[in-house]
C-alpha cells in the first residue's frame, strides 16, 4: 500500500542530499573533533563550518549557536540557564507551549519555587499582548517569558519581535521555541529582540538527534551538560559529528528554497482546507489559519461522531499519516493539551495534517476522498 | 600519506556493518516513533528491539535501558539523579574521572553544597580501597560513589564487584562511568551491585551521538531533560533513531566478537610496550599495564627532552594519531589531570596510544621506528 505522509510537524524524511554530505564523516572522516592530530582537525573543521552556515544563514555570530541533541534539550538548556544564571524568578509561559517547555517550567516552578504564570488565549489561540504586559509590568521580579514561535499543533505563529520588544521595556529574558519554524522561515537575529531560541534537524529534512541553541551574546550562561570543553565550554559530550554536518546542509537547502518551497506548501494547505470544507459538513480548523499562521499546519475540526472518533485509526489503515497532536505525547493518549486549552467544546474531534514538499495536491485529493469514505 | 590511527579511546571508525543497519533508518524508515501509525510504528519497534538486544547483552531488563545522547549526558542524569532523587549529600569520587564526572561533581559541590571527597590512588593509579571504606564509614550522610570502570588515560580497571559490595555495605549509590568498558568486556549487570552505568556507541565502532544509561531497577530517578514522554519519561527528545539502532548492531558486534578481538588488541599492546622498551631507552608506562588494565590503552610515559615535548606534533606530521590525553580536554591544552593527580615527576611525557581491532602489528613497527627517529 502507498503511504501517504501528512505528520511532517511530527518529523520529515531525510533529504538525499543532506544523506550524501553525511556519509563521508560515517566512514573515512570519524575522527574526534576535540583531537589535535589531523584527523581531528579535518571534523573539527567540518563542525566549524557548519557553526559558520547555520550563523550566517540566520544572522547571528557563528558564537552564538551551539549543536546540542535537539530541540529539546535546547530549550531545557535555556529555560535552566535564565533561572540559574540570569536571575528570572518568575517564568511566564502559556498553556499550548510543546511539553519541552511546560514540563521543564512546571519542574522549575514545584523543585524551585520559581513563580509561573500563564499569559491568556485569545479565541483564535494567539497569546493576548495585553496581558503579556500586565504580566511583566505586575511583576516584583526579573521574568523570563516563553513563548513558542510557532505552535506545533494549530499552527499559530507569534508576533516575535512584539514580544521581544516588550520583555526588552521591562528587562526580561525572552526564549522562544522556534522548533517548527528554524529551517521554514528566515531569521535576522541580529535584529530580533530575542535571547535564546533552538532548532531541530529533523524538522526540515535533517538528522535527528541533532539541534541548536541560539544565545546571544550579551547573555552568559552555565551549560546543562558538563565535562569536556566541546561547544567552548557550552555543551559537553563527544560532538554529533555527521548530524552536525547534515543539520547545516538542511538548513542551507531549506533557505536557497524557501520563496518555493513555503509558496507550494502554503498552496497545498490552502487547498486542502478549501476541498475539506466544501466536501465534509461540519468540519472546522483550529487555530489561525488565515492569519498569522505556519504555512505546513492545518488542524482540522471534526465533529464528534463514532466514526470520527476512530478517524486517526482508519486513516493509519489506508495508509495516511496524521496526528492527533504532538507526537511527543502521541503515546500518552490523552488528547492535545494544547485544543484542550483553545476550545471548551468536547464535541469534536482534531487532526493534524502538515505538509513538505515531497507532498502532492493528487494526495491531498486522495486524504479528502478518504476522509469523505470514513466519516 | 597513510594514517596510522592509535587513537582509538578517543573514537573509533563507524563499522560498515553498524551503517548498513543504520541506513535504512536515514532512508525510508523515518517515523517519528513516538507517532502512533505505521511509519512510527516500524521505528518504534526498531527501538525496542535494540533496547532489548542492549539489555540482553548487558543482562539486564529492557526497562533498565535508557537511551541518550551519549555518555557524558548518561554520566550527568545518574549523578544528578542520585543527589536530587536519591537523597545522597556526599559524592565520593577520585581526582581522574573523566571530565563529564569531575566538572559535574564539582558543580553539585559549589553549587548545591554537596559534601566532595576524593579516595587516595595508589602509586600504580588504583583507587585504594581502605581508604574508600574509611570514607564511607565515616560518612554522616549519604554517599554517592562515582568512580570510572576503566580510566580512558591509563586503562585502569576497577574492580565493580568489590567497590559495589562495599557502597552496597553502607547503603550508598554506585555509579561506574563504563565508556571505556561497555563494548569492550563482557557484563553481567542482573549480578553487579551497581545501580548506574553508562555507554557512548562511538567508543566501539558504534555511532556518535548516541549512548546508553542503565538504571538499576530498584532506584527510581527523574529525567535531566523533560518534556515528551519518549525513553519512558526518563529521556525526552525526539529518539536519534539512526544511532540507537546502531549503537545495539555495534554492541552486538563486539560482544559476538569479544573473544577474538580482546586477545588480537591485547597481544598489540603488549608487543608495543615490548618493542618500545627495547628501541628507546628510559621509557616507561603509566597505570598498571600488567595488572587490572583496559586492553586497548598504552600510557607511555617518555623521558622530558626537547625533542618529546615536541613528541604528539612530530607524531601528527608522521600521519600518527595518538593522544596526550582525553580528548575532551586536549584543546585547553593543559596537560593531563589524570597524569598529574598519580605522577609528582615533571621531567615526564605522557602519550597515550589506543587499539582497535583494525590495527595491525605492522603499523606497530613503523610507529615504534619513527618513534626511534623523533626521540
Amino acid at each position: 500500500m502507498k503511504r501517504i505522509y501528512f505528520d511532517n510537524a511530527a518529523t520529515t524524511p531525510l533529504d538525499k542530499d543532506v544523506l550524501d554530505v553525511m556519509l563521508p564523516y560515517m566512514t573515512e572522516k570519524f575522527g574526534n573533533p576535540s583531537s589535535i592530530y589531523s584527523y581531528g582537525r579535518e571534523t573539527r573543521l567540518a563542525i566549524e563550518t557548519a557553526r559558520k552556515s547555520v550563523a550566517k544563514i540566520l544572522n547571528a555570530n557563528p558564537g552564538e549557536i551551539f549543536f546540542t541533541s535537539g530541540g529539546t534539550e535546547s530549550s531545557n538548556t535555556a529555560i535552566a540557564a535564565a533561572i540559574h544564571n540570569l536571575g528570572c524568578r518568575h517564568i511566564i509561559s502559556s498553556e499550548i507551549e510543546h511539553h519541552a517547555t511546560l514540563h521543564t517550567v512546571e519542574h522549575l516552578h514545584s523543585k524551585e519555587n520559581v513563580k509561573l504564570s500563564n499569559v491568556r488565549l485569545l479565541a483564535d489561540g494567539h497569546v493576548d499582548p495585553a496581558h503579556l504586559r500586565e504580566l511583566l509590568a505586575g511583576s516584583k521580579e526579573r521574568c523570563l517569558v516563553t513563548l513558542m514561535h510557532a505552535n506545533n499543533e494549530i499552527g499559530n505563529l507569534l508576533d516575535i519581535h512584539a514580544v521581544g520588544n516588550l520583555c526588552k521595556e521591562f528587562d526580561a529574558i525572552f526564549h522562544s521555541d522556534t522548533v517548527q519554524t528554524v529551517g521554514h522561515y528566515p531569521f535576522d537575529l541580529r535584529n530580533t529582540p530575542v535571547h535564546f531560541i533552538n532548532g531541530a534537524g529533523h524538522k526540515f529534512h535533517g538528522p535527528k538527534g541533532v539541534g541548536i541553541l541560539y544565545v546571544n551574546e550579551n547573555v552568559k550562561i552555565t551549560p546543562l551538560i558538563q565535562g569536556g570543553s566541546q561547544e567552548r565550554n557550552m555543551r559537553a559530550g563527544t560532538e554529533n559529528l555527521y548530524g552536525i554536518v547534515g543539520f547545516a546542509k538542511a538548513l542551507e537547502l531549506a533557505t536557497v528554497h524557501y520563496e518555493e518551497y513555503s509558496k507550494y506548501i502554503n498552496d497545498l494547505r490552502m487547498y486542502m482546507a478549501e476541498q475539506l470544507q466544501q466536501h465534509i459538513p461540519g468540519i472546522g480548523f483550529n487555530g489561525d489559519l488565515y492569519g498569522r499562521s505556519l504555512y505546513t499546519v492545518l488542524n482540522v475540526s471534526f465533529p464528534k461522531t463514532e466514526k470520527s472518533e476512530m478517524l486517526l485509526f482508519n486513516l493509519d489503515i489506508n495508509g495516511i499519516c496524521a496526528s492527533g497532536g504532538s507526537a511527543c505525547t502521541s503515546g500518552a493518549d490523552l488528547g492535545s493539551h494544547v485544543i484542550r486549552a483553545i476550545s471548551s467544546n468536547p464535541n469534536h474531534i482534531a487532526v493534524r495534517f502538515s505538509f513538505s514538499k515531497n507532498n502532492t495536491k493528487e494526495e491531498v485529493d486522495e486524504v479528502v476522498t478518504k476522509l469523505k469514505d470514513i466519516i
